[in-house]
């Protein structure tokens, strides 16, 4: 067994803490790997606090990972010892239903569904139609921490020319909003709506301008108006003023050909859902919760959808990795010790995070040599 | 002027009543048409009764309408006298908005939206962004008369082999449920299901059992699980126990290309969104609200999509008509004197009917003597 060390939560109302665990060392097809950085995803906030009501106990998270492997396990035939590689959500699924033949491993239809790198399966044994578990997991402690232990087809490639602690969010925040750009066709000249200007939001403005969009941010935050505008966005619409607002929306009406809401929370789609073309989407890939009711008339009558969009493939993790180091592209990040996790997690839930928190892992090792 | 006789209400709280009124003859490139039948619509009894709050009085409603061209204008180049034409929701569009240029007038982006065969433009000059008013018209009587005048383009054929009456509806009742198929790739083995088995929701089952689907009907009337199977559902879920609703359910998530809603007002569409495969649409064809919230959680873990479809194009409505003779496709209809509307309105809001009252408006000739 390998001794490990990473933070977690004891229980929804605690703090993150260092917790000292085991993990099994590398089977066959499996890497060890040594994190260096990785990213703070707000629904790491969710999770830790049990606000989707089904969070797993001590939980560790931690989804944007990147690391240098240390050892590769017999038969791993992509990665060897010192590849610089990446981890996101997912550390397996099931491999054989039609999601995960088509390479779409994130809408895994297994009895589990995915397993992801923290919390366990997606689908629990005691929620699972067949009450199996076909991990063996119940829980897992994801990337707060030293080490991981990861079957070679869900590691990535961290391609050279990314800046290693940048490249780890682009892992969540960046494939989660690529894979709905792709999948519903953004390309230049694309008109693209981004509602949110948060870690998801402005990897969401930076993909698509460098697809060649044009891209509006809808924010609530004034004061991210000249950042969005750095990003590459052409036009910031306010949401503060709701009158102002819908004067500049109406004369804007009916011109999206995607609009993408990286909104961590249940909010209104209505006043952008007006905003789309025909046949165009609203794509949620913020909030994993009712919704506030959808008019269907607006829906209707230009025969529009809205649609959710779930992280990317394993594949899309790549592609998007490999698309930011060709065009320059990397969140804006602020570097943390681990130690400042629970300061973070509360700026995050203020909104208070320009635009993602990174942990350094290094400052973790500092913490085992005092112990 | 042609002096003209129909029924209509004069407030939202008054029955249909005999109406004399007059049209303008046919002008060019418009054909005059004396009216022989006329479908009954869920929309009509919402629109009399100023349910969407758009209703424009007095309302002579009647959108699934078939009749006789008795004088064809000048410039008439596809109709003659005598010929048996069919009119559905629409009169006239803009003609010139890339959805109109795309053959797609349903979904008309010109300052007033489509003109509806009865209630006037979609979008009413007060509520236009230009205030004008291109058709001209605030107001606009339909197939509850005797005779219409309608622009050419906007005039389809009834195929020989399709027996008149029950044409009517097909154009209103079809071509609704018939687009959402044909743009979502409705094709042989495609799984189907079918939300609610009313004027909507049984052509939809016709319709998709003669493109080769297997259809699933979802309804809350034990009594109409005979009437499903004779059309050719081949699975038929009550919905009216909620418990085994649930587990016949689950026994088939996840396995449907298309789920269309024709139930006529809000309902809870969540239970139906588990059972979408990945990447399928669950499209509300029936209801034109705000509907119940949505969990994205169901959404975004297979990419599903919420959308909403408004008719068909007049080259669908068209084509839905050509396929019905083809494939000996009619709506199950009940033929009634317009002298029976006012019982026909209540006998549809306590879901009293099976499956379209089509009035037969020689009934209406009756009166004009008397008069």
């Amino acid at each position: 067994m390998i001794d490990a060390l990473g933070y977690a939560a004891k229980h929804s109302f605690s703090r993150l803490k260092p917790l000292e665990f085991q993990r099994e060392p590398a089977g066959a097809g499996e890497v060890e790997i040594a994190v260096l950085f990785c990213g703070v995803c707000h629904s790491d906030v969710h999770q830790v606090k049990n606000e989707w009501s089904n969070t797993v106990y001590p939980c560790m998270p931690g989804h944007e990972i990147v690391g240098r492997v240390t050892r590769a396990g017999d038969r791993v035939t992509r990665f060897k010892t010192g590849d610089l590689v990446g981890v996101g959500c997912m550390i397996d699924s099931c491999r054989s239903c039609p999601s995960c033949q088509a390479g779409d491993e994130q809408y895994c239809e297994g009895p589990n569904s995915w397993l992801a790198t923290y919390n366990g399966p997606m689908l629990p044994a005691s929620k699972a139609t067949t009450g199996e578990n076909i991990y063996g997991h119940d829980n897992t402690f994801g990337g707060y921490s030293d080490v991981l232990v990861v079957r070679e087809e869900f590691v990535v490639r961290i391609p050279d020319g990314l800046d290693p602690a940048a490249a780890a969010p682009i892992q969540c925040a960046g494939v989660t909003t690529w894979s709905p750009m792709k999948h519903w066709g953004v390309t230049a000249g694309s008109k693209v709506g981004v509602i949110g200007l948060g870690g998801l939001g402005h990897m969401a403005v930076k993909l698509a301008r460098a697809l060649g969009a044009e891209v509006t941010v809808f924010t609530r935050s004034p004061d991210k108006e000249g950042a969005a505008q750095a990003m590459g966005a052409t036009h910031v619409e306010l949401e503060k003023d709701a009158k102002s607002q819908l004067e500049k929306m109406a004369a804007t009406a009916g011109r999206f050909d995607l609009i993408l809401s990286t909104v961590p929370e249940k909010h209104d789609i209505n006043p952008f859902v007006v905003l789309l073309k025909r046949d165009a989407a609203l794509v949620i890939v913020g909030a994993l919760e009712p919704m506030a009711p959808v008019d269907n008339q607006q829906i209707a009558f230009h025969r529009r959808s809205v649609a959710g969009s779930l992280i990317g493939s394993i594949a899309e993790q790549q592609e998007v990795l490999e698309f930011c180091a060709e065009h320059g592209i990397a969140p804006d990040i602020e570097i943390i010790p681990i130690q400042e996790i629970n300061t973070a997690f509360k700026k995050i839930e203020s909104g208070d995070v320009r635009f993602r928190y990174v942990i350094d892992m290094a400052s973790l090792a500092r913490e085992k040599t005092e112990a």
